[in-house]
């Protein structure tokens, strides 16, 4: 059974994924509460967020900040319409997540050999047969949950250096020969410009057609929101960024993480989507991490300045 | 005699002009020591950069920050081939300003009547009157300076909000006819998007043709390198931005200002532009404002997580 990636992300409408309960908690010294993760989730969907990635299924004993995922699971499937997404990091890892009925299960390999190397200990050729064996899994469980393979390094390595297009889009091709519903690309270091971003979203939706694929933008570098606007201009419908920019870079301590959600928000209206986001309650949510997570720091800008007195500001032109 | 903006910036250059020096300071609670201003234009000028707004001429009892202007304007001008750029509000300003025999004038002339009239006080129609005037006294004085009429507020106005595209370029001819050389559009307040910016500098493309505008983008909602992107993209070959992005937002206290230089010379190398500009010199340049301006935001992500280790990481593709 191959799930419904098209019934899960409308063709019609942006997915901007809020990534920070997860991707944004991976490095921090602290992480909220289960109570607030899910308070987190309440709100942010009652701001017009229907895309949550909760957490990965690894040992709870030695990654005790995800130890809730399946909580987290499930205050998101208490919202109609909120589609939750988890990590898991190998066969053991998603027969847990399955069990959960979570929405989209995230498998990482990467577009590097090195980084997929020292990232899981694995060469792509293992990764993709695990991968394999996780679509396996999920075809034998009679599962509707969607298969992911986000593909790591995809804009450039820090151990490898450049990582040339056509090897991201091979290692697409073998994703989805091994059997998953959907890809994405992630610029896991912040190496990428617009230009790149355009250009490879311009060749996978060559190679993909109708079939969305997902952009993980970091901002470790600055041009997270460019890269973003960029991704829009050449048609990408699913955007990942985290609540303040949550998140980090594992290779450089002190930098910006995940794009800013509400700075992408903004951006997308600016660009004449309709998110549907509040943006007054998205930027309040950031109470939680401030609250939650002492000594983080929040990024984004919008935070500071507040939505244009009228947001009406772009009717008039030209 | 109308002064020379092709020699100034070649059209085969990419302009990236450092404004921290006057909008950067404007609003500040503390500001660089005249030795550490020309230490920073000694500094910046090493590591490539050309073009220098230092300041704006003003009552030196009522603006202290600006005072030195003059000892700024020299300290450019003891670089071969560095740009000075000063801010006049009025005549006398402008006289001033044309005796250190500075490369180039900005006066400042709102696309909102709302604001010129909150700004300077001024209707438009006085604005242009003035800026007649100081051409008057350039010619006269058959002085070389540029007359630059910098237009706030083209993107949106948080006095009046929506401003039609029309009417900016309305009043790019009205300067162009009150004598000026060249013009330059503001987002004075951080309203626009990649698209806004990417349309109003396509129809000033073809209004000017060959005759280059300068594009000053605030940060204030998470926009400004997405925007920046945007107008390279569009053919715009004259960028303004500060060291870590000092300046914030007149109408926004705490919001972040100007676009942050670092981010902003990544994001043009990894579109393919030979900005000329040291990464790592710019970033070390941060610990004058650390150090003078104690207190104040330093913004920027390239900073924090340093260029990428290979700045080759681009040379592969596809």
């Amino acid at each position: 059974m191959s799930a419904d990636v098209l019934s899960a992300y409308p063709a019609s409408q942006l997915a901007i994924r809020e990534v920070g309960l997860r991707d944004g908690l991976q490095m921090t010294a602290r992480w909220p509460s289960t109570p607030k993760k899910l308070e987190w989730v309440d709100r942010e969907a009652a701001a017009g967020v229907r895309y949550f990635e909760v957490g990965s299924f690894l040992p709870a004993d030695k990654v005790p900040r995800f130890a809730d995922v399946r909580e987290v699971i499930a205050g998101v499937s208490r919202h109609p319409g909120a589609h939750g997404i988890a990590l898991a990091l190998n066969q053991r890892g998603a027969t847990d997540a399955l069990a959960t009925g979570v929405q989209e299960i995230t498998l990482v390999i990467s577009a590097s050999e090195a980084h997929n190397a020292a990232n899981v200990r694995r060469t792509q050729e293992q990764s993709l047969a695990e991968i394999a064996n996780v679509v396996r899994l999920r075809d034998e469980a009679g599962s509707a949950t969607i298969i992911n393979a986000g593909i790591a390094m995809a804009f450039g390595c820090s151990l490898s250096g450049a990582v040339p297009e056509d090897a991201v889009l091979r290692m697409i091709d073998r994703c989805l020969e091994a059997g998953v519903d959907m890809v994405g690309v992630a610029d896991t270091v912040g190496y990428a410009g617009p230009r790149q971003v355009a250009s490879l979203c311009r060749r996978i939706a060559d190679r993909l057609g109708p079939l969305p694929y997902v952009l993980h933008l970091h901002d470790t570098r600055g041009t997270g929101i460019a890269n973003a606007a960029a991704a829009l201009d050449a048609g990408c419908r699913i955007l990942d960024a985290s609540l303040a920019g949550l998140g980090g870079c594992p290779f450089a301590p002190g930098a910006t993480g995940n794009v800013v959600i509400e700075d992408l928000v903004f951006l997308a209206e600016t660009m004449g989507f309709s998110t549907g986001i509040d943006l007054g309650k998205l930027v309040a949510l950031r109470d939680i991490p401030a609250g939650e997570m002492p000594g983080e720091a929040l990024f984004g800008a919008l935070a500071k300045a507040g939505p244009p007195r009228a947001m009406s500001w772009q009717a008039a032109r030209p």
